[in-house]
């Protein structure tokens, strides 16, 4: 099968290696679309994240969907044919968070395009059973690929606590951010405000759930008095002068990634009760994504706004510099295309 | 002022009463729109509900709407020519219930239209500061009346846990049933399964977020394995055929009133750990009703299926044997109107 | 090695059996006491429990402590030696309730001493590796056994949500009416009510954390007003009568069983919002089950009434009609003892 | 009536006053014990905390017992005489906060000893009758005063979400160090690991329910893998390096004050998606507190290691510094005792 594999940073090289066989448990998928996110850009131009270094050739991509094309031992063979969202996550099934329900947290996970595992920029992929998960007609291959970042967007709106009426500040409006406001509005939330530096990214936000969208710079937002801040920025500035605009006993959710530590306001964390929590990755997500996706409660297709084939998935990697980018999709298998 | 007062079971008479003075923390509303609760037919039809008996003229109706007339010491004079939708109860901030936010739990509660304490079907009513929840132009003066039915339903999906992707059941397709249905859309419930012995209501309820409508003599509902059960109909049959559809660990909140006790299965409860409770009114609900109304995830006139003059209030109170008849509002000063 | 066989209702042989080999991720463990239940018992008199039927020679015992003897591939082989508590469950891990944390709910489950799964009464039994709990010499080959019925304690309170200052009511004073008081005032828990008919079993519960021990023909419980309230009874009409102890907002969890359906007050449950659910044996209980025995903050060899060798598993069996008797042991090894 | 009265930092005064109104709902209390905080010590040496100036004559004072001498309207007058310990908060009923039972958050609250309000070192004060909470007589007079920095530590604990068997680290071992390791005791904890600077300190703190002290110049927290961190230190280095001790999910809560902003591990924050909150005083704490007292789960009387007369407040005031000292009590009215 063909294989989209970095070799160095910034070199991409497309190599053949045999279609992998489905342990007992896990089925082969035949990949149809993989999102780029920023962690594979990350990646693919440094060679690394934090203490997660890419020594050996590595095959990128972890937002991926595609058809079950084989079962491995103990796994019905009626799912073959089977269109699915693949959760890009192998935990252990005998370490305490994974028994405790919180799988993503196992200290054993093997995660798709993590050193040294591999990721769905190729031809076909394995996954467990239960990790591929069916998606009906109304979800497009692309749609059933963005569910990862859907994903990451329900789990921080879960650990936000945000339902029905919730009033929602979101900094940044990058894929997360807009995803997030997404997720957002089918929890209910009924106030839901963006801010971001970047006047186009803004605008482009209420097209997808957001009721306000601010410039930090010029629009105080501390008597917003929300109930849950999401930060999808990773950016000191932003967050600590965000949670001034979150009422008592409120949520904060650290979503954005960058800094190991932040000057953050303790004091009034204190005084007003607040509750901070961070999100990795996620667990029991796929089942709600696929719901609101094929719902219309979210749209995953108008978030996409690149597509390239495999073989030119450095191209892909690059286009998040590309004016207007949010979401680039690498099409592995065009003519499967729903 | 004029108020439409039960002077004995099936007997409502217009009488002349003087307008009441808003005591300190107090706001005086001059009410436009009252829907009729089945609660009020009860009253009009028995003179009595359980316990609670009529034994002095009352005056009925509890889903008000109107406009602040004047304030009492201690309410801001600008909350005067103010919209609201009334939150109609009045506990008392010193018992152990209400000082721990289970304000609707307090054993001193006055409660509009529950003897002996008067309700709103009359031109003016008073009510807490706090209980008169302001709403905006683009809720109508029914929608705010009905903004305390949908307390109900807000208050039943929350202690069921729904969220968004829940898949969820309710047992019967009146009023509240309608409701609920569309209080689990708003919340992001996927699925919402809804039952009723009559056709023409099951199909009506599709109209308001359900998915299905089943009819619980020919369809079977063992398999549905949803999220959450809520009942609206009060039928024991619905409730205990009805629990065999929750998933383990699932919810079953028991919203309709009738019976003292229920044959439960109690061995399907410990065996898939449900979790069993009811709701009893609502407390914090507004915000949330007002802000669903307001962003349209709730449409409450679509609700409404007729309408009379305070003078007809008898005629209002006979409506629910109406065919058709979902909702009716007493428009008490029609010339208001919004 | 040594196994006591139920061959039909009421006779118990003792056979040869070949030892067990552990399966990867499995230990094999050398019995050395095994608690006496009441289902135990039950399968030993009737031979079946609702659906479960002894259809084939079965070992019963399922609250069993021991020593690891060999480990499985996979398992550090300095596993060995150690002395355990054992989890008689083996769920599977890829069902949505194990997934979710929820193991104890798994369709799947396979758990000792349930047709066709054999039990402890023998020399030797395996288990998973990460369901043989270690346990500290503060801990008594006894007291692991009985870590089994703690944990249907634990399990109870932790549903009941009994915390420091709680009031607690438990109706019944069978061993686990007694284990389920002395976990809540673990717990924290400060009014620990037991109600039983009998004297004698009263009269024991205050010596086991029970604050006021009543007898519910001529006690009045109505005006407890207590936070939780756990049946270890499953008679009905003490749950029904206990009900109205709850508090508004406070939780009710069925531990007992027996009956299939039970009349419970509805209209309580919808007027004070109570919180019913009950308990299917348990999940994650036993960290925190071998912690409570370690630290003295449980009593488990105290309840410890009477001791059998493994030859007299069917006097063991018996001895539930022995007046005074809580908790029958089988001492398989009695040499090992600690 | 006599009252101790900071007139300027460093000046306490003896001043003759009218003896207080209760107010309707209010009771008069004629104090006998009020123990001595860190915050009235911070009042007395520097004139304020934070932005709280005093700018007024002031009576410190916060932890405070006595007995009921006087009824305002609406409070029964049987309530005469009963010893209670004193809740020193007024939060108002309509405030949002107030309302969802979150009343500690209140932002109308009027609390003893912050400016301008008046504390309890003198004769008598008044304060809402449900914020005069009953004690037995197994409650000595200083317990029922200690019963607020007591609650300061369940408020902790609790939002720590300790219970039976969880594992706790405590950073300080000051007064709410050593009341907390007392709490996380009474709520089930079984391993509580105390942290301080000072050895004496550390040995005091066994005494006080800790499993072990450590010095953190020495000795490594991170393998420690506790459920719950809680912070009674206020010192950035200690929190940071304690966060490292928590296990995944767990949960963080900053008590210690001082630092308005922290330097805190946000990415560890995410990866292990910890929960942190801090506390700002308490709600519905009190009934737990006197519940714990009176059952001897915590010892409030072993804490107090100096008394003075109200004359010699400003020594009680001074007393931290004495070596060894943990809390000072003032008496009011010693004849009174306990």
């Amino acid at each position: 099968m063909r294989a989209a594999v970095l070799v160095e940073p910034g070199r991409i090289e497309m190599r053949e290696r045999p279609v992998p066989e489905p342990a007992p448990g896990d089925v082969l998928v035949r990949v149809t679309a993989v999102g780029v996110c920023g962690s594979d850009t990350h990646y693919y131009r440094e060679g690394r994240i934090g203490e997660f270094v890419v020594e050996a050739p590595l095959v990128l991509g972890h937002e991926a969907s595609g058809t079950i094309a084989a079962v491995g031992a103990g796994v019905p063979a009626d799912r073959i044919g089977q269109r699915v969202s693949i959760e890009p996550q192998r935990p252990d099934p005998n370490t305490d968070e994974t028994r405790h329900g919180r799988y993503n947290l196992c200290p054993h996970m093997r995660f798709y395009a993590t050193p040294p595992v591999d990721g769905a920029f190729c031809d076909y992929v394995t996954i467990g059973a239960e990790f591929a998960h069916p998606v009906p007609d109304a979800v497009s291959d692309d749609a059933a690929a963005l569910c990862e970042p859907l994903s990451v967007g329900i789990a921080a709106v879960r650990k936000a606590g945000v339902t029905a009426g919730s009033r929602v500040l979101i900094t940044g409006a990058g894929p997360i951010g807009i995803v997030t406001a997404q997720v957002a509005r089918a929890f209910g939330a009924t106030d839901i405000v963006v801010t971001d530096l970047d006047a186009d990214r803004r605008a482009l936000t209420r097209k997808f759930g957001a009721t306000d969208a601010l410039d930090p710079r010029t629009d105080d937002v501390t008597d917003l008095h929300v109930d849950a801040y999401i930060d999808a920025s990773g950016a000191p500035a932003a967050v600590a002068g965000a949670m001034r605009a979150v009422r008592p006993a409120g949520t904060v959710v650290l979503v954005g990634s960058g800094a190991e530590t932040m000057d953050l306001p303790v004091q009034l964390i204190q005084n007003r009760e607040l509750v901070l929590t961070g999100v990795f990755r996620y667990a029991h997500t796929w089942p709600t994504a696929v719901a609101l996706a094929a719902a219309g409660r979210v749209d995953l297709d108008a978030m996409v706004t690149a597509r390239f084939p495999l073989e030119r998935a450095a191209e892909a990697l690059e286009s998040d510099r590309t004016p207007g980018n949010i979401k680039t999709v690498v099409r592995v298998h065009p003519g499967d295309d729903t």
